[in-house]
């Protein structure tokens, strides 16, 4: 008896940990009102009925979640370049939206940026922002680690997460790697720079 | 009665205008979806049922219209630079996206960005593409004019144009400054950095 519900509990977390998947791909390729919950359901197999059994708080609940995982990629994405040399990390964080892109033929983006944009509750924002922070601190310190001096890791870090960001959109409009192949050339330039800038500062020949 | 005709005219086109720029504001605020155009049509002071008469493609060419207005606001602006050093030119870009986000109090940002990532018609994708490859070719050809090699140039222009569309999604999400204004200083650093290996090139000392 105890095998079986611990199995029945495995297997809705499954089905629930797919929800929150197909939601957060639902939402960096349609945006926030037109990810639809139904397709959701259904790419996830899950039984019509069962948003509210998973998320007893409905569809604000699911986006919420789903903003969390989005985040939680990133996040890991950056834990598995911690060491690297500062310019590796960069190129690592482009690499991550390069995938998005690649992986949806163009046809999606950043489910936090796309909440942003169209959001529609205080909590949302609250949410985007918090992961938004959380990305910069997390490549700051990677990139402070790396190489780069800590007084402009915040500001790279910044500077790269925009960058993306926007880079990602630019390169969904033009249905092309091009813009975002420039601005990822550009920024991995500029922090392989600040690395030897600090290199510079602390051995002078 | 041609004077009668011509005031009628001149007073539905400005009627037609506001409708295009009160369009381009809610999409900038409140993304396509959510964009309403019954607020369109009050804020703009048009009689009910009269986007139909002004727009016979209806909401869809709407939108297109007011991408076509955002488009322009910041070609013009990048216009106003022309003849300008290269570093006053990334400035007045980044002040274009600041002023967006200062006038609507961090509820606001880039209307073709908002469309891109929540786009319903391929049209609306081509629209968007065009926009980007606008402005990413004006503000390369300001470039190149006030000092960064041409052959940075394009690289320059298409990570001023991502890392500002960013920094506006960040700003917008935090509802603060810090993030669009670290990464404006980064980049007006950049461009200066550019300006002098131009001139540094050309005159070995």
């Amino acid at each position: 008896m105890i095998i079986v519900i611990v199995k029945g509990a495995l297997v809705a977390d499954g089905v629930k940990q797919r929800m929150i998947r197909e939601a957060a791909l639902a939402l960096a390729r349609k945006g926030l009102q037109r990810a639809s919950f139904a397709e959701v359901l259904e790419a996830s197999g899950a039984p019509r009925g069962s948003l509210y059994h998973h998320f007893p708080g409905g569809k604000a609940e699911l986006v919420l979640e789903a903003l969390g995982a989005a985040s939680e990629r990133v996040t890991q994405a950056l834990d598995a370049v911690a060491g690297k040399p500062a310019p590796e990390v960069a190129e690592a964080f482009f690499a991550i939206w390069r995938k998005v892109l690649a992986f949806t033929d163009f046809g999606g983006g950043c489910a936090v940026a796309a909440v942003t944009v169209a959001a529609e509750t205080p909590a949302q924002i609250d949410a985007a922002a918090a992961i938004f922070r959380a990305w910069r601190e997390r490549l700051a310190a990677r990139l402070a680690e790396g190489g780069v001096d800590a007084g402009d890791a915040a500001r790279l870090a910044a500077t790269l997460v925009s960058a993306a960001e926007g880079a990602v959109v630019l390169a969904r409009a033009e249905r092309a790697f091009e813009p975002f192949d420039l601005v990822a050339a550009e920024l991995v330039a500029t922090v392989k720079a600040a690395t030897r800038l600090r290199r510079a500062r602390r051995s002078p020949a």
